[in-house]
């Protein structure tokens, strides 16, 4: 049971705009046990329209259409699958009579265009839109012995995913073989892929009935793992059972087995033994703060901090004396350090965080002139000891601090992981 | 004359991968003046991917698969396209002896496998790539009358797109009728893309040559013009005349005009006014900091400020007395000015910024308690006076954040344009 997901739309023919609905799409249909094998970008062209359509139909045993289902003339996913089907479409009245309800409940006139969206493909059924005025359609049918199911999405994200899944979805789940899936996904930073591969391979390959994918990017490995069974009960337990395997084999560099990301878990840690952060940043210029304030409830574990770019910033802000900087230069293990130890005692956190670093593209000045760009030193002060790290990152400026920020949140896991402490 | 793009690779029909190649593609396309029609993209499937091969080169012109081209099992694009075209692959002796060549330098054993990545199709020229082991390959040909330029590129971004940019847009070009392109790109803040349709469309609409795209998305309204000439005078021409109308109907509301970002703005125009900045953040977290730090060379005006996230900080880093955060409540007009002053005051830049609301999802407390999620206040401190301005925002946390940070960034512009002081 493959499917085909079809985004209709010039705008998404050009370089500045991409197809979304179809990773949504696919995780749905991926939950019903069906495999999407194809996607099509097609624009409003009629003729282009109904030839992918064809095809889709033809090589896909479900076609899902996003798009296309507006009241103007680019508006043509309705006449392309119904020709592509070899049926008519049919204004439906009691739509059109419901749509002129609409219009006259808010005192307006509807414009003639819009009686295109009461246009039913035979034998579809409609599918009512909460969020918008284009309605979907659903439609099983045969063709050549072969069962198709088609079914028209509206295009925008907010009209076409609570359509999927409040209508959608239980109906396909009533068409197609009863399948229940259970996922994980176990999320590592800055471990290399290979790594991860060469130790995690040998355990799930046996596991011939669990889907697994390794997904690297941003400083963070995932393993998704995907089983599909007749009852959730068996699925579920599948992978659990791998998760467990690969968790004794990986240790403490899973930070995550339910999808929260690394600053979510940092200050779930946090939370857990009452401890509070404040952070002293220079070459991540406030990104490290911003992807922790991001998490909602933050303000009970991360106080904030200082954002230290300039030299005299540091002085001001985290008390780091002024020669420190002037002789070590900012870009060094002592300022780091100075910097930590600053931002604890002004803030009163239990833990000091700070980053100091070469982002590039141009290099330091003064004493750092001769350092290379992704020089980076992070520190975390914990008011008894302060424990430093020295990084040498490759990439351009926003690589250089992304995983800097990334390498100050794996060092506060670690240190509470490790810590009897706290 | 146009284009389909094949995207080969089971990762993106999985709901965690999507191919971007096809951005860039299309933006390359474009400017030798060909449009595409389809992007497909299909698995690791040699049935699957014949089909696609199959479609696309009887319905585009050209055909630009990605991906596919590595040594392993999975690889086919060589085979489908091959298949499709009706052709055969001849394992090209002298790409083979170049492979061993470049193991034994690096005194390795070729893994047999390797030797498929000799492969060429019958016809085709075959492209070097600098960057990886996976050749390109170029064939232009004649089906049933009709000519067909078929492209194979590596799918990793780092090899596919030096390939397209120094072999192939080189040779799509001779093979073309000669196209020039102009672009331009006009950016505005924080209008609603309703307004901007309403007064550009009688302008843009008479430029029937010029074709023009509005993009709204993230606090901002882009609209996009090309034209497409055979002389890149007369399509810069016809670009620079709309871009001119354009700006005169809509003023100062254009923050740039050839591509920059709000925040590249603000601190251009800072720089060429020898001011310097610092912000005190509440709700953004860092936000703001960290966008206009991403700026290379941001450091010159840009110099840092303070995460005053808890009220304590507010005190601490920005000298806003507590009484007052515990009367007004954090989120207030009198604690945004005190804020923007304060910070001004501690860093000695010439503006202060502060932000400070209430992101969600949970309300605030104290006497922020009854106060919506969403109300903002930011304030601009010069020294001479402070301008606050309170802003009600929409949607969830991540959404009411970056648009503060863009009312923040907008707030300095319009400051900076309307005064005469600086």
């Amino acid at each position: 049971m493959i499917a085909e997901i079809i985004a209709a739309g010039s705008e998404m023919l050009t370089p500045y705009r991409q197809d979304t609905n179809s990773l949504y799409l696919t995780e749905q249909l991926n939950d019903l046990g069906v495999q999407v094998a194809f996607k099509t970008i097609v624009g409003d062209n009629l003729e282009h329209l109904t030839g992918a359509a064809r095809n889709a139909i033809s090589r896909a045993d479900i076609v899902i259409f996003s798009g296309g289902l507006g009241p103007t003339e680019d508006d043509l996913t309705r006449e392309a699958a119904a020709a592509a089907l070899g049926v008519e479409v049919r204004r439906d009245p009691s739509l059109l009579a419901e749509m002129y309800k609409r219009y006259a409940a808010r005192k307006m006139v509807m414009p003639p265009n819009n009686a295109k969206q009461a246009d039913v493909i035979e034998g579809a059924t409609v599918l009512a839109n909460a969020n918008g005025s284009a309605p979907g359609q659903f439609l099983e049918t045969t063709i050549g012995g072969y069962r198709k199911i088609v079914i028209l999405l509206p295009g925008p994200p907010g009209e076409l995913k609570p359509m999927f899944a409040q209508v959608v979805k239980p109906m396909l789940a009533a068409a197609l073989p009863p399948q229940h899936l259970a996922r994980r996904t176990l999320r590592m930073a800055l471990i290399p892929e290979s790594q991860v591969d060469a130790r995690t391979a040998p355990i799930y390959k046996e596991f011939t009935d669990v889907e697994t994918t390794i997904l690297a990017g941003h400083g963070e490995i995932q393993l998704h793992f995907v089983a599909s069974k007749t009852t959730l009960y068996e699925a579920q337990g599948r992978v659990d059972e791998l998760t467990g395997l690969v968790e004794a084999e990986m240790e403490d560099a899973i930070f995550s087995s339910h999808g929260e990301n690394l600053e979510e878990v940092v200050l779930l840690m946090m939370g857990l033994r009452h401890l509070t952060l404040a952070a002293a940043e220079s070459c991540t210029g406030g990104l490290l703060a911003s992807r922790l304030t991001a998490v909602p409830g933050s303000s009970r574990y991360f106080l904030g901090g200082a954002v230290v770019y300039s030299d005299a910033l540091k002085t001001t802000f985290a008390g780091v004396p002024a020669e420190l900087v002037a002789t070590e230069g900012p870009v060094s293990e002592p300022v780091a350090k100075a910097l930590a130890e600053g931002i604890r005692a002004r803030t009163g956190a239990s833990f000091g965080i700070s980053i100091t670093g070469i982002a590039g593209p141009t290099p330091g000045t003064g004493p750092d002139a001769e350092k290379p760009i992704g020089l980076v030193y992070i520190a975390l002060a914990d008011g008894s000891q302060t424990r430093v790290k020295e990084l040498n990152l490759l990439g351009n400026r926003d690589r250089i601090r992304w995983w800097a920020s990334q390498h100050a949140l794996e060092l506060i896991r670690v240190t509470l992981l490790e810590s009897q402490a706290f």
